[in-house]
């Protein structure tokens, strides 16, 4: 019950994220709507695609599309009323790869995979909402920049399968694994964190 | 039956505009059929994927080959006898993006999901050939110019759930909301006609 | 059994591949590998989507992702010792699309599918990873260039339907299909062979 909360936490912060990054591209109001679902349910689709776990989250429950909506109007509205805080637009990312990142890495453990693939649909479901908006909106992805992103995503679930295997209950090592994810990604904003770089010789 | 041959009309029309788009791109005729066939089977095997409805579509059918390969061959011919009237491309896509998006708001329908369900999946399946085409031709896709287009799919999906919801023959709303993409389309290229802009402060 | 360790061939050489494509784009050691897991699992998870062959092979058979990690690493090791010879992304390219191809093919027949069916789906997995590869590191796809490359594909696919149909031993045809796909490859590049291409009039 819990996790469902977060999956919908996530859409919501997705959604926000989509429409922070098609607000100065002149689309109408269903055009920032639409990136923002995109944005949302990218990750998760893909998920549920790659798992065949039928039928998928957003088709079978509306409370996702509903959410979407309205995270997408208050984030507009919120736009009118006040200058947005200059790095929202990362916070708000930075959570909702977090929360996906994570949820995929559980549902991919759940369904008895072993941990190197845990990681990989970990890292996809975490970031595929985010490329899709990027590449919709023409912004070089997120994922492509220097500071560390995948890498935040690939901790977190390390995180967790490793406290897990120690012992550590699932629910504490699940929120410890979001957390590493969200702090790296903030500390790599505010530092401009970066891993070491595989240059041409 | 006639919703089969709206399909294969759907197919040929967007595997047309795929042609158009790729004319100036320097492919030779198997490039140009790879992103006729794109174009044409993109937003039904996207729907096809997300509702579980296997076999897809032209996998089990051959038929929806032959047609993108006769409409692909068709549309190059024509276009070496005549010099192709301005708007045949937006025209095609047009009809391409109604047929789809009517098409995947049907069969979404009678799987038995939500109105909400049924707009977002036929508006999905209506936009994602058209997409996937000007991507891989280097175009700005439609989707993200000012004239509404999303929004045209999703006023003809909406009628046809009105429509039918009032008590209308299921073919007449169908019909209704066919008239609705294209007829909104057409008047959008021709006044330009937008929705209000969601722009940054 | 064969058939697997082409199928294993076939990621490393496209996770080299996408190692050798990103290596003049700034990423990290884990960006890298997201390149080159993308490439090389791209096609063949088109491929069982498609064909609703699940699990997804990559999901259930640690091992892919174990060549592709290896591969990786083999590949920047590799470009820290000795400048690469000059054509040899090319040649990793040609062998996936290669062997992608041919197996996407083979699946595709065993299904017992149409040969028009199984050309469209053999290309399709061929040409996927590189796609996504090109993509995400901001390259033109080598499918979109002038150099004969879906079309490749389709001759070594149609060679290998053409054999089997005259009576040749399926491994047999199988193999000439693969040498078909690299040869026209390595000749198109050579002398830039390309087929006469569909110009604006």
């Amino acid at each position: 019950m819990l996790l469902y909360y977060l999956d919908l936490a996530g859409v919501a912060v997705f959604a926000a994220s989509g429409v922070l990054a098609a607000r100065d591209r002149d689309l109408d109001l269903l055009g920032v709507l639409m990136v923002a679902t995109l944005t949302a349910i990218g990750g998760g689709t893909l998920r549920d695609l790659l798992l065949d776990r039928h039928p998928i989250f957003w088709i079978v429950d509306t409370w996702y599309l509903i959410v979407i909506i309205a995270a997408t109007l208050a984030t507009i509205l919120y736009l009118r009323l006040r200058p947005p805080p200059g790095k929202i637009f990362l916070i708000a990312d930075a959570l909702g790869l977090a929360l996906f990142a994570m949820l995929g890495a559980k549902l991919t453990l759940a369904a008895g995979h072993a941990p190197l693939i845990v990681v990989l649909m970990g890292t996809m479901t975490g970031v595929t909402g985010g490329v899709l908006r990027d590449v919709v909106t023409a912004r070089i992805p997120l994922i492509m920049q220097k500071e560390i992103y995948a890498t935040a995503a690939i901790a977190g679930i390390v995180a967790y399968l490793a406290l897990q295997s120690l012992g550590v209950a699932s629910s504490m090592a699940f929120s410890t694994g979001i957390v590493v994810v969200v702090l790296l990604r903030v500390l790599a904003i505010r530092w401009g964190l970066n891993l070491p770089v595989c240059r041409k010789r």
